[in-house]
């Protein structure tokens, strides 16, 4: 049976009261990619752009869920409001991490003030969805005082994950290769606090001592920020409140110098630019209700025009 | 001291006349994204639409290289002309790949009829870039019969030269867990022909069992190909003969249905559609000699509109 989805202001009510439902609601209609969306967005928009984006992300077993769940009760602890948005860029499906969702909210059942979802990366583009940074708009508007993103570190993840971040955590931990896997991944450069888990495992100091020598090959600006080095065993809550002063620290430092403001300027750029291209490629495909793109590729692929001539022959029937 | 481009029209001839120097230089202009290219695009079109685009797609370790190079070798044997691009979609750089493109020419140095050439991934969505089908296209109109595109199967990248093919070739191994690996990476549903090497490894019997099962269960429509499986010992050229043959089962397969056609002009589609939105893409950046887009960016960055609205404005003003 369908669920009757309320009005769109009043999911935006109850979701900014904590509603956890509501704010489900809402992400429901992103990864459905509703047409109430745009109604959607234009409601948040005078609510959005208060949350600090903490990205989380490092290669599988590392501990990020636990580190994860252990920042969000430090976090409850002050008081703060906290969401966590799991993306998984292996999966085109979220079907399957739902089950993993109710698991990781039992520590929080109780709490209005915490909100965990997991969402499947889509699009055909691979990697991070374009539906994420509007999953982080809803969680934002919400009234969440901190958004982790947490995401496996594959191939190109952790990049678009920086991308969509105001502050990166890198994980890594002992014995796992991490310093080769580092510098291969170029982790390097999208990491804004580096924390080695599992500190109390051997290794410890190689993991350290590797990153530290890489991070100073870095080149840096004058006045950038220098990324610190962090361990913890979150599984003990040890090391957890330092994690907790650095990312507030890095957020004081963005808010002191513009930083915070030209990374969501950046951000809201990347969204509006992603959303002008998903709708000009339905155009494209539709284009005045005929198969002008069907007719052009079978003249491309019969040699009888090269692609740029058919591409200025689709953007001028726009 | 930079080279003298020759003219266009000249490039094209020499490339099909089988001139490796000017077939290179063609990829060469694709690569550094050349303002030339639309004329390079526009000389080549009439000569398009003829080799066999087939990728070999694999996990690191299966033996891409052997197995190209063991096909190659066949193929020269029944006089058609063979080139090979190998995109590493790990690398935004292809420096490193040149030396690799020396090493693997050496056995084919004196055929004009080989021509074989790396590229690295391009372009900020990550994955095989929007240059590789046009990389594809410089090779098919200078006149090479068959075409190998091989990649690293990691993530997306195995799915996304599926699209450019017209017959993909998936490589396994014994002993790699690689049936584990199949089922989670799809690559189940891009596979045309799958072909186990190292088959005098032990586990080979398992791996192709698994293979069998897995392709057993998969849906396939009345008259679709049915994927053989086959294989091989690349190193010691045991079975490549038979992959020729299935590689050419194939081609007669798909000429005989409007497959092959319909490949070819979905390609161009896509091709086409890329163009488009990267023309587009660069007309936002620089609309009207403003900073139309930043302007935009600011305004939902402060919550005064949502990017659904911007995005209109944004094509509105193109």
């Amino acid at each position: 049976m369908p669920r009757r989805t309320p009005p769109v202001a009043e999911l935006v009510d109850r979701a900014r009261e904590g509603e956890s439902r509501a704010v489900a609601r809402l992400i429901s209609l992103v990864e459905d990619e509703s047409p109430m969306l745009r109604e959607v967005m234009a409601a948040l928009s005078p609510y959005a752009g208060h949350a600090h984006i903490v990205g989380i992300t490092g290669s599988p077993g590392v501990g990020k869920s636990t580190s994860t769940s252990a920042l969000v009760t430090a976090y409850r602890g002050t008081g703060k409001r906290v969401a966590v948005l799991a993306v998984d860029p292996s999966s085109p499906f979220s079907g399957g991490a739902l089950l993993g969702d109710r698991v990781r909210m039992q520590d929080h059942a109780l709490d209005k003030g915490v909100y965990i979802r997991s969402m499947a990366s889509r699009g055909h583009l691979g990697g991070l969805s374009w539906s994420t940074p509007q999953a982080l708009r809803v969680l934002d508007a919400a009234g969440f005082d901190v958004v982790f993103v947490e995401t496996v570190g594959v191939g190109q993840s952790e990049v678009e994950i920086a991308g969509m971040a105001d502050t990166t955590i890198v994980l890594l931990a002992p014995g796992m290769g991490d310093g080769i896997q580092a510098a291969k991944a170029g982790i390097l450069e999208v990491g804004d606090l580096y924390v080695v888990n599992k500190a109390d495992r051997d290794g410890v100091q190689n993991v350290t001592r590797d990153l530290r020598n890489m991070l100073a090959l870095a080149e840096r600006a004058e006045g950038a920020w220098v990324p610190p080095i962090l361990k913890t065993v979150a599984s003990r809550n040890e090391g957890i409140d330092e994690v907790v002063t650095a990312i507030e620290d890095r957020l004081t430092w963005m808010r002191g110098n513009g930083v915070l403001d030209d990374r969501r300027r950046s951000r809201a750029r990347d969204e509006i630019e992603a959303i002008a291209m998903t709708t000009l490629r339905a155009r494209f495909a539709h284009l005045h209700g005929d198969a002008r793109l069907d007719v052009l590729a079978a003249k491309v692929a019969e040699g009888n025009t090269d692609p740029y001539s058919a591409a200025d022959e689709l953007i001028a029937a726009l």
